[in-house]
């Protein structure tokens, strides 16, 4: 069955008028009507329906331009909405306002994703009450959830996920719609990140930009015009398995050479337990034989330590990734790509070598302007862009909701 | 200055009745009025004004429902577009009617790009010239240019590009309106080709959808929504410098490795060349001897002949391109692939080889449904294209031309 959001606002200009609250703060109503090319007339009606829905308050005199003066209109400072973020390994939650400032900090609790859709969920859905509890609200206004895998966008259900066995076509979106009574939508987890760094991060200003997520996987969110794109089966961005070797290790997906082998989560942990093994890196080494096992995330410890193996890891990753980037430059010509996940670690040494391998690689028209930079959200990028998600749908007008 | 066109249509319904009437025929007022959700007494008057206006007229009853008898609406027969195809060696001109329909046939001269933007404009627009004579059209309502290399599409000027000496930043679109007194749209021959297939070939059903051309350079054109995407800078589709092999023959934008050094025209001549030296290929051989130099043509000759170096040579190259568009299989995730220019020539053996690899290579979801086909436009693409792009424009209400 399909799940019909409810969207609150009744007509278009609302919706519009929402967005821009949402995105610029308070107005007022001439402002309103200027910006949205409507009447004064009209703008002032839609107003007063807006804050008799609840969902607009006044918010003290606008600032005195001569003549009468005018009242500023914000957005209702009950609005709240929800950013569930669901990794391979922890879920995070966060409570947004209106304008998807977090409330306080998101909080994450470990967990495998690999436990099924029932367990995870039901985590977060416990986490996620007790932060509203905690906030004395009674019902958000709507639920953006991100999970680590393909998506059908408009059935709200995983489509075989490889790292979610157990997941595919379990109705994620009507679970959490009715364990929690409100609007909710499901995508994947680069996408929301996507929406998160174009609301809050780095992406604010850009109209086509790209999201790189290296994690445990790789994948690769698409803004056009502003939208997401997602490709005719839902699927674009899939940018993990692109070929950089033909005969390189062999991948999960079966085939060889792929971005993902040389550089996912996984691939990372595999070159440093065999760098330790070997002796190659002494800081990796110690690192191994201290804990017993060895992470993505030993390998930033180890370029911290200005262990040169470890470096050299990062170097040789980054330029496989940065062919990958060149390609997906002089194919799709962006203004901005943003790297994100948990390699953005890696920092200033990854960076060189993406920038080196793009800028050397691709049509000089293409990178004259093109900034290549990482993610400045430190971890909020899913529960914000998670939270975007459904603000977008909540606040589009009934006609633009189906 | 920028040039302003004129776009005749008045309002906004006014320019979508013209593009419906252009893609689906003759319709009656009231089926233009359920189409476009506007009332019927609204439509009735756009339609006369349209009528008046020179651009629609009346085509004869529409079929009886019972009830008065309706009278069906047309585009007014009188309307005509010029599309000129511009490519490294060879100039097209078509006329078509306000439909896309081309007239008669295409016209083609041999002329060398590099002669410069006067001598082959001028030649060009002679040409145009004496077929509007001939089917006595006084002045076309505009007409689209494509030309091979990349163009600012908003000043109507190729933009440094390389098989095109002396044309960076000439006046291209100004120069030609000025001689044939009508609106013209500049823009990249791949783009256009795209629009030609959107218009009048295989693409006519696809929303979004890449066109590749492989001919003495390779492009692609990108469909989304339906609509061109261009890119941030306009430089969108340019993969033909997509590095498809680290240590690889030097390209002509100085790299090494990539697609076009091994699979456009004077690569595929330069490989050509050498098997007929060294006595891998009979059929090439007996072809340098009789004509004194090979070109991409003369392979496809080979393969015809059976010969196995030929066919092996065309394997070759169809599995990088196939490398190629695998990858942006994974991260764009399109409906539709169309394989257009003189490559297209080479015909099955080179669609199998690239079918073979994309549907090895990419996500099983995003290939499930994807069609890789050749264009069946024979030349056409590039001349409907430039029509197409014109007529877009033309059929613009004033509202939506800046």
């Amino acid at each position: 069955m399909r799940h019909t959001l409810a969207g609150w606002a009744e007509t278009a200009t609302q919706a519009n008028v929402l967005r821009i609250l949402r995105d610029e703060g308070p107005l007022s109503r001439v402002q309103l009507a200027d910006r949205l090319g409507v009447s004064r007339t009209t703008m002032a009606t839609e107003v007063n329906r807006l804050i008799e829905l609840g969902l607009a308050e006044s918010a003290g005199p606008a600032a005195s331009r001569g003549g009468r003066r005018s009242t500023l209109v914000d957005f209702s400072s009950d609005l709240r909405f929800v950013g569930i973020d669901i990794g391979a390994t922890s879920i995070s939650v966060a409570i947004t306002d209106g304008r998807l400032a977090v409330l306080g900090e998101r909080q994450s609790v470990s967990m495998d994703v690999r436990l099924g859709p029932e367990h995870v969920l039901g985590t977060a859905i416990e986490l996620a009450r007790k932060m509203l509890a905690e906030r004395k609200i009674d019902r958000p206004a709507g639920v953006g959830v991100g999970v680590p895998g393909p998506v059908d966008f408009h059935s709200g259900t995983p489509v075989s996920p490889p790292i979610m066995p157990g997941w595919h076509g379990y109705p994620v979106r009507d679970a959490v719609a009715r364990e929690l009574g409100c609007p909710v939508l499901l995508d994947n987890d680069v996408n929301v990140m996507a929406l998160g760094e174009q609301h809050s991060g780095v992406a604010k200003t850009a109209g086509d930009f790209l999201f790189v997520k290296v994690g445990t996987g790789i994948g690769c969110g698409i803004v056009v015009n502003g939208e997401l794109y997602r490709g005719v089966d839902g699927c674009a961005g899939d940018i993990g398995h692109i070929r950089v070797e033909e005969f390189g290790p062999t991948c999960a997906c079966g085939n060889t050479g792929c971005l993902e082998a040389y550089f996912g989560g996984a691939a990372l942990a595999r070159d440093a337990t065999s760098a330790a093994q070997s002796g190659a890196s002494p800081a990796l080494a110690a690192m191994l034989e201290t804990k017993g096992e060895l992470t993505a995330a030993d390998v930033a410890l180890a370029v911290d330590q200005g262990d040169a193996h470890a470096v050299q890891m990062v170097r040789d990753g980054g330029q496989r990734l940065g062919w990958v980037l060149a390609s997906l430059v002089s194919f799709f010509n962006p203004g901005l790509i943003v790297i994100g996940g948990r390699v953005a670690q890696l920092g200033h040494p990854l960076l060189a070598e993406i920038r080196g391998v793009v800028y050397r690689r691709s049509l000089p028209l293409a990178t004259g302007n093109l900034p290549v930079v990482l993610s400045e959200m430190e971890g909020d990028a899913g529960v914000v862009g998670a939270a975007a998600l459904i603000s977008e749908a909540v606040f589009a007008s009934h006609k633009g909701v189906s």
